[in-house]
């Protein structure tokens, strides 16, 4: 199904300004073809083009499909970036195409990238729900201190992957336990700090393994998007 | 731990030439340093360089550690290559550190990839075997046609990823009762043809399903690696 990203105004449904452009120029989309438009929050329309503008192209609302690719649980992922930004996007896209609901980067104190600009992660997030048919487009943060996240997070149950010494177990077992819909939080390259992983147990944030492979960031971050996935299915 | 790769010759143990070079002329090392070397065959030597020669560098056997990070079961991943190499050289990068023993390149009906140099992969598979401390360097076949590759599995019990219709199991449920040691066969960016599904039923090979998310090949791949490290941990 060819899927374009938009939004509902009225009584029509509006392409965004990219997809409008890629509609109109690259497909050759006119005044009558039926389109596929996706508010990336759940919701599916389906209607003709009524005006092939080539910035704003408008659709009628000819049906609505409410809850259309829901991800069936809610999974948080919590990841320093990697100093490679190309590990990074490679993890955005992946973790989509298996399932995730929130991405949140995390500013570590051994994290190599200080800064992130979200603009191409963002990009990448948009073309990988199309492309893997999800209907909710997953929510970016901004990059957000570790401190500053280990206090906001006492909704959810949340996880800490760490390769240091102290009690934890495997995320599996504890998805087990409380479902798919959680947050694990993944240090960067050096890991989190002792200090951090102390923080976090405070915050009652508990500590959970991977298993005893030595992974980079973002293979662990998609293991856990992946063991998510799984256990929801095995249950 | 800083691992190079070598084999053993008598009482010495060589560096490989690209080794031998990374050690004495990017790392310095000299007569007298302690160097530990793995033969990607379950071997780590510990030894001390006893010819810092830049293209034969020769270290003494003082110690040699068996099975040294062997992979507890034995993971066999078939999969078509992707049209963009990168993608199929981050499946093999993720795969070796998550835990794999042998990769099968299938040439397809719907392989938009029809030729492979196998030089590169070779590169990435001994570089995350040393950066995940894995004993064993997995195994690279050639390109193999889908044909001929569904009759050589006769010893493994093998299953196939396939999206079209037809009779498929979840892999988790499957390795549930087959254990981790199995094969699994992607297809290409345009899955296996019906045809292609019929023949692998036909030689006694299981369909199987990653789940009803649309995933990319090099991402099915890496489900299916990471089902396998997962089975084997909940086990």
């Amino acid at each position: 199904m060819q899927l374009f990203y938009g939004y509902k105004e009225g009584d029509r449904v509006m392409l965004s300004e990219d997809e409008s452009k890629h509609a109109v120029k690259v497909l050759r989309k006119s005044v009558g073809d039926e389109l596929n438009v996706f508010d990336g929050k759940g919701n599916l329309y389906t209607g003709r083009i009524i005006d092939n503008h080539p910035k704003h192209c408008g659709i009628t609302l000819d049906k609505v499909e409410e809850n259309w690719g829901a991800l069936p649980y809610s999974f948080h992922l919590a990841i320093a970036p990697t100093k490679n930004m190309d590990r990074l996007e490679w993890l955005v896209e992946k973790a989509v195409e298996i399932g995730i609901s929130r991405i949140t980067p995390l500013l570590c104190e051994h994290s190599e990238r200080k800064v992130l600009k979200p603009a191409r992660l963002e990009r990448i997030l948009l073309s990988a729900t199309k492309q893997s048919l999800k209907g909710t487009l997953p929510q970016l943060d901004e990059l957000t201190p570790f401190k500053e996240f280990i206090q906001q997070q006492n909704a959810t149950p949340t996880f800490i992957g760490y390769c240091g010494e102290g009690t934890k177990t495997p995320l599996h077992m504890k998805m087990r336990e409380h479902g798919s819909s959680v947050c694990v939080m993944i240090g960067p390259e050096g890991d989190f700090s002792p200090t951090e992983f102390e923080a976090a147990l405070k915050a009652g944030i508990q500590g959970i393994t991977l298993g005893d492979q030595r992974m980079r960031t973002e293979t662990a971050g998609l293991a856990a998007v992946h063991t998510a996935h799984l256990v929801h299915i095995s249950q």
